[in-house]
This record gives structure tokens, C-alpha cells and sequence, in this order.
């Protein structure tokens, strides 16, 4: 990979410098775009209106009307998002037919701000998997290893950024989605509390656990970005009373609380990695941790609300097309549909029962903390993980920490923590209270540049 | 009926001047309750303990300490709401043991204002049902003619008020159970706006329906108690962001829109009434008619919504304790087992259609009007009801108009606009936008005082 200007902040600072031009980024990312297709991150990619968009940041930067700090940045957008110049198929053959020509909220703000939107990423197939296997177009293959999952659902959008096509990518996350492929490829990943920021024009997959969410290669990024993410819009009723981002916020708290227990284990390899980067911590965090009772039925009800509410959006289509969806989308659809109105409403009782659980440890800490994965990046044919004495299966796997912060509505946001001894990635998951971006975001680049820092130490 | 000090605002004008004390009022009103006890409005009276409140309250008074207006005042409480001098049984054989010994947040409220808690009132089991002809006491008796029905399920409510028993009563309302009785009965009743008002300690029937209200004998009476009924309570979620009753509020908007349409049949009788109550508010009020298209799919939704909650929260019951039920709840709550989740939640999906719809509504008018119930009070045995061309059974003819205001949540009130042909009353219902109950209670104040001005302009 070339490193150079790959990060947001970076390509930022250049255009802002006239350092580089939009175009000269652009063609760059299509000369790796193209160096890198058989990780199969894109599904979809107008070169023409990428080039366009490109001209025109040119001219506006030119003449001195920058729109915006992210003008002419290239960014990636996973394919359920409805988008002005590309089709949006979800990486499904039952895709109903949803043409270009319009913006979900998130991409037109981006592209107000004078965004190049690059292209459509490769996604599991309605976001209704974790590995990112299931796809119409064939699975996302690992940059350290194509014989290895990049995890997803948005794993076109991870690979499009560890890959160093684009900086940025959008992502959505029901389960993790966002965290998952980004932990496995060693990215950051981003997921907002629920309602904070807009789902008008990404395709649903179950509406009270879904968000969006920004995949990008250093948390600067993200703080750079979030204005566009971030907010109120009346196409979005879940938004009402989204406040926007506000960068004036400053961090406080340093009060850590790393959660174990049944249904929170990991594997040795990945506990090492994260006791590593807690070690490193510690000095600028008060880290404790607090042994769980089971969390069994608060990821059963996840499951069951997914499944409940994913059979509903799903239901019309299923009908008209089952031949389109893949087989295990159509047996999680099938499944969803023998769901019943009173299990699905205990599942959203056992869901309030975890928010107060979730009150009482944010009674005593500012974040909560778990590795993102409880194993490394799986190979593609694996079924089934194993670690510490727990057999589940790899979707299962990759699902097995995240699902707290959809069930719960948290801000939620994945950092690389270093590589365990295969080389492989892991990620430091950090979740703080509904509504407390901004200081998950500061928080999360404190312990960024703690652990990049000793990284550096350790190598000098 | 003795209609002398027989609502709130004349006790509470007497107690303030020294007109009466707390012990009369509840003399006269135990003299009213055992004169009456043959049309069954009380499942519980301790006489004991209502006496003992009335006498602390004239202590007070009698030292210039009264606590607040209502302070000495006798108000009846549903059966399903906890109170600390009486069980609580929502006249259901299958209620677990819910010893006295704590108040629901509005029995606490009012009780710390000084109200004397007067009893227990009859409903129909658990609430679930709009004649009040399912009670383990027995069915409540019309005060005009004990064949007729009062409707419910807070029927004892409505009766204890209209039988001059107590000038307030606590009643519930998930589709109508304080509109329906009330209207039935002659008197007003209140239901707020879903999430204004504290349900901790009332038992649920369907919790995303329910809400509490007050039955009296006039509007100004709700004005009065309306601030110990409205506002947050930490102990319910759903009014984390309630406004306390605002009485500077000024109405205004003079706009109502009387609702015509399928599955808004009325009797030819109770729509004359109707028509009678718009010609003498015609001058005060720009009074309109919408034609609508059909209500069978929000109607339908409702039920839906209704049943699966209702399943959901009996379930454990429903095993424990099969037959405590009665033979129509045992069938109601069978039927909403056989619900799907994605059932139900295409039930929520029409009823965000529903407020869409109201959006509309509510653009055009500041008030929406219809007959309370579709016809007068109906005889205990009779198991159908036919008004224009619609053939439907008792039950379904009770909620037929008021299930709305819990679909949307809407402020919803029923005053008296007269008597039917027969001889029996019939209410006008008007809702308001979710949150404007200030002005629903302050315009309903205004309706009530014309006709009662024009009631007496017609006897003069």
C-alpha cells in the first residue's frame, strides 16, 4: 500500500495547502482501485462522475470557493445507501430496482460540502451477515491475505480504506457492521448513537438497531467528518431531536470499565493485544474491570428484534422474489417470519432490562471497553470459531460484542490496538453513554495517539 | 341525584370558604354510596380509612394549613391503579395478590394534596373490554336504567361521578375507557396525551396505548386536578419528557373538523344530537366536515397493537393461573398469542401512517370532532349494535370513534352535548395535536359553556 496522503486529515491539509488537486487524488485512488480489484471492494464505480466531481472541487478550489475542509476528498459509500450518479443494488439479487439519481441525507451533505462520492462498496448482502460472504458479487477478501474474511457487513467499505483507495468510506451497522470489518482490517470504525445521525436513503435492515456509520484510517478523520454525519433531518423521524456535532466539546472522564464474562469471551491472542494497549493506558486512564452476569438473553433479544423487524421490512420482497436472496439471507428471513408478536415484544423487554444494567455501569465509568472481535480476521471457509471454551459460529463471532451498542443505542467506535501474534489486526471497542459522540470521538484520539505513540517507542 | 356540592370546583369553593368540611363531603358521599350500591360503581370501600383522611384534612383546614385546592376533596380510584389503603384487583379473578400498602404516581399526587382516596372502582377485567360487563363483581348498572350498560372499562368511575358519589374518579383509557363511560354516562372525561401523564402503579394493558384520565362532572373540575395528573415521573419512561400543566396557557384556534367516513358510522339519533351541539357552537367556532377514506386498516391496527401487548404482558398470568380469567379475556388473549412479530410490527408501520394522515389533518384544523360513541348507552344483554348500514358487535361499537386518540396519542375529551331521543346522553369527543392538552381542556371548557347556556336558553 503507498501511505502517502492516504488519511482525510492528511488529503485535507494538502488540497487546503494547494499541495495537491482533487484530480490528482482522484486518479490516484482509481490507480489503486484498479491495482487492488481482486479484494473486491466496489460493486459499482462511475469513473466519469468521479473524474467530474473532481474537476469541479478543481475549479471551486481555484477560483478560492472551497466548499468545505473535505472538498474534492474522495470518499466511498457502502451500497445501501441511495446515491445521485451509481445504482444501489445491497449486494442482493432481490434488490428491487432503486436507479441513481438521488442522495441519501448523509451523502448529499457530503456532497454539499464538495465530497467526491467515489464509488459503491461491496457489502454482505443487505447487511443481513457479518463475514461479508454473502454477496452477489462474490466475498471481500483480506489485504494482508485474500484466503481471510474482511468481516462486514460494510466490508467493502473496510477494504476500501485499509487498502488505501479512499480515506473514508460510509458504512451502516446493525450488529457491528461498521466495527466489524474495520477491527479486522485495522481501521477506525464509527458507529453514532441511535437517531444522532440520518438513515433517509440507506436501505433498512432492522430500524431500531440501525445506523450509519464512517470507516477511516485515523479518528482525526472522523472529527473532521462528523459534521456531515451528525444531526437532525425531517426525513428521519428516529432524528428529531439529533443535536448536531459540536466541536467545541471537550473530553472529560477517564474512567474505563473493561466488561468480561459468559458471552463476553475472547480468544488469548486478542486479550493479549487489548491487555497490551490497556498497559499503555494506564496512565492517562483509570481502567477497571468489571466481571458480568451472563449476556445471554441481552443477545438473544438482539437477535430476535433483528430478526423480527428484518422479516417485516422484508417481507413484500420475499414474496415477489425469493429466488433473488441468498440462501442463508432467505432462511434468516424465513426464520424472522415465525417470530411472534409476544416474543418479539419480551425481546424489546429484556432490551430495556440491559439499558438499565448499562445505567448502573455508567454510574461508575465514562467508557466501556472490549475488544471489538473476540478472534482475528477468520479464513473464508471457517464455519465456526472457538475460544475460550465457547463454539459459536463465525457470524456469531463476529457479531459477539457489537450487538450491545445497537441494542442500547450507544456511541460506539473501533481502534486499532496492534496485531496479535498472526499478524492479524485487533480492535479496541469503546462505547460511552446515547448522545456522547463527541466525547467518545476525543476520547478515542487520546488513545489513539497513546498507542500510536508506543508503537513508535517500541520500534525506536 | 342530589346535585348540591357535587363537583370538584363547588367542594372546593365550599371547603375554602368554611362552607363545608372534608367529613361532610364523605358523609354524603357514603350516604350516596350505600343508596346507590345496587348499580355496582365500587369493588372496595374502606370506609374506615376515607373517614380518617377527611378528619386529618379538617385539622388541616382548621389550622390554615390545607395543603392545596382539592385538599379535603373525595376522588375514586380504578381498580387497577395501586393505592395505599385498598388492594387492587382490576376486578379480575386472575390478579395476583396486589396487597394495599403503596399509590400509584397520581394516587400519590393527589393524596399528597390532601384528596381523600375514596374506594375502589368496578371496570370491566383488567380492562380489557369497553361494556363493563366483565367484572368479577359483576356488571356496573346505567344510572338511568340499570338494564343499560355504562360502558367501560372504567365504568364504576363514571358512575360514582354520575350518581353524585364522588365529584372526580382515576379511570384508564387504552381505547376509550374514560371517554366511553363518561359519555355513556353524561359526564366529561379526560385522556391526556400519550406520555403526559405518570402510569407507575397502574397495571398495563397495553402499554404503548394506555394511558391514565380523570371522569368528572365538568370541565372545570379537570382544570383543577389536571396539574396532579400531568407531568414526568421517573418511575415511567414513557413521560421522561412531560410538561407539567401549564394553567397560563391561553387557548386559541378556533378551528374544528368534524370526521365522516367508513368505519365512522354514527346512529341517526346521536348524530342529531351532534348536529344540535354544532348549530350552537357555530357562532364561537369555524366548524368544518371532512369526508375520510376508510378507518378498517388503523382500526385494525389498533387491535393488533391492543391484543399483542396485551398477550404479551398476561402471558406468564395466562399459565399461571388459566382460570381466574374470564371466558372473553381467556379468548382475547389466546388470539394475540397467535399474532406474528411481523405482524405487529406492520401494525406500527399503519399506525405511522395513521399520523401522517393526522399531520394533514392538523394542518387544517385545531380540533377534531366526533360523536364519543356511535350510539347511546346499549342494554346489558344486547351483543350487536346496528347504526347506518354498519352491523358491529357491542364491544367494537364502544371504541369505534375513540381508539384513535390512543393510536396517536393524542389529548382527548368527552363533554355532554345533549340527550338522544331515548332519553340517554351523548358526548361530543374533540382531540388535539399530542401535547396541546392545556388548550383541548380550556377550548372544551368553552363548548361546555355553551351548551349548557343553550341548554338553559332552551328550558327558559
Amino acid at each position: 500500500m503507498d501511505n502517502s496522503l492516504n488519511s482525510v486529515t492528511e488529503q485535507a491539509a494538502a488540497l487546503a495547502q494547494s499541495g495537491t488537486t482533487s484530480s490528482e487524488l482522484v486518479e490516484k485512488a482509481l490507480d489503486q482501485f484498479r491495482s487492488s480489484q481482486h479484494l473486491n471492494a466496489f460493486v459499482a464505480l462511475n469513473e466519469k462522475a468521479v473524474r467530474r466531481q473532481a474537476e469541479q472541487s478543481d475549479e471551486r478550489r481555484k477560483k478560492g470557493r472551497g466548499l468545505s475542509p473535505v472538498d474534492g476528498i474522495p470518499i466511498a459509500v457502502k451500497d445501501n445507501y441511495w446515491t445521485l450518479d451509481h445504482p444501489t443494488t445491497a449486494c442482493s439479487g432481490a434488490v428491487p430496482k432503486i436507479p441513481e439519481g438521488q442522495d441519501a441525507t448523509i451523502v448529499r451533505n457530503l456532497r454539499e460540502a464538495g465530497a467526491v462520492i467515489f464509488g459503491k462498496t461491496n457489502m454482505h448482502e443487505w447487511a443481513y451477515g457479518a463475514t461479508n460472504t454473502g454477496s452477489s458479487i462474490g466475498p471481500t477478501r483480506h489485504p494482508l491475505d485474500p484466503n481471510h474474511i474482511t468481516g462486514g457487513s460494510s466490508g467493502g467499505s473496510a477494504l476500501a480504506v485499509a487498502d488505501g483507495v479512499v480515506g473514508a468510506a460510509l458504512g451502516s451497522d446493525t450488529g457491528g457492521s461498521v466495527r466489524i470489518p474495520s477491527a479486522a482490517c485495522g481501521i477506525v470504525g464509527y458507529k453514532p448513537s441511535y437517531g444522532r445521525a440520518s438513515r433517509y436513503g440507506v436501505l433498512p435492515l432492522s430500524w431500531s438497531l440501525d445506523a450509519p456509520g464512517l470507516l477511516t484510517r485515523d479518528v482525526k478523520d472522523l472529527l473532521l467528518l462528523a459534521p456531515y454525519l451528525l444531526g437532525a433531518d425531517p426525513q428521519d423521524p428516529s432524528t428529531f431531536s439529533a443535536r448536531r456535532f459540536d466541536p467545541e466539546s471537550t473530553a472529560r472522564g477517564k474512567k474505563v470499565l473493561a466488561l468480561t464474562g459468559p458471552y463476553l469471551e475472547r480468544r488469548a491472542d486478542v486479550e493479549d493485544v487489548i491487555q497490551g494497549a490497556r498497559e499503555r493506558l494506564g496512565r492517562d486512564f483509570d481502567w477497571n474491570t468489571v466481571q458480568m452476569e451472563t449476556m445471554e438473553p441481552y443477545f438473544a433479544a438482539w437477535e430476535a428484534i433483528l430478526h423480527s423487524e428484518a422479516s417485516s421490512y422484508h417481507q413484500h420482497l420475499l414474496q415477489e422474489k425469493p429466488d433473488g436472496f441468498g440462501d442463508v439471507t432467505i432462511a434468516h428471513l424465513v426464520a424472522g417470519n415465525q417470530l411472534s408478536a409476544v416474543e418479539y415484544l419480551h425481546a424489546q423487554k429484556i432490551r430495556q432490562q440491559f439499558m438499565g444494567i448499562l445505567t448502573v455501569l455508567f454510574e461508575k465509568a465514562d467508557i466501556l471497553a472490549l475488544p471489538t472481535l473476540p478472534v482475528t480476521a477468520p479464513g473464508q471457509d471457517e464455519v465456526w470459531q472457538e475460544f475460550d471454551g465457547r463454539r459459536v459460529t463465525t457470524q456469531d463471532s463476529m457479531t459477539w460484542f457489537c450487538w450491545m451498542g445497537n441494542l442500547a443505542g450507544l456511541p460506539s467506535i473501533t481502534v486499532p490496538a496492534g496485531l496479535a501474534e498472526n499478524g492479524f489486526p485487533v480492535g479496541l471497542m469503546m462505547m460511552a453513554k446515547p448522545g456522547e459522540d463527541e466525547y467518545l470521538l476525543q476520547t478515542a484520539l487520546q488513545v489513539q495517539t497513546v498507542l500510536q505513540q508506543s508503537v513508535v517507542s517500541e520500534f525506536a
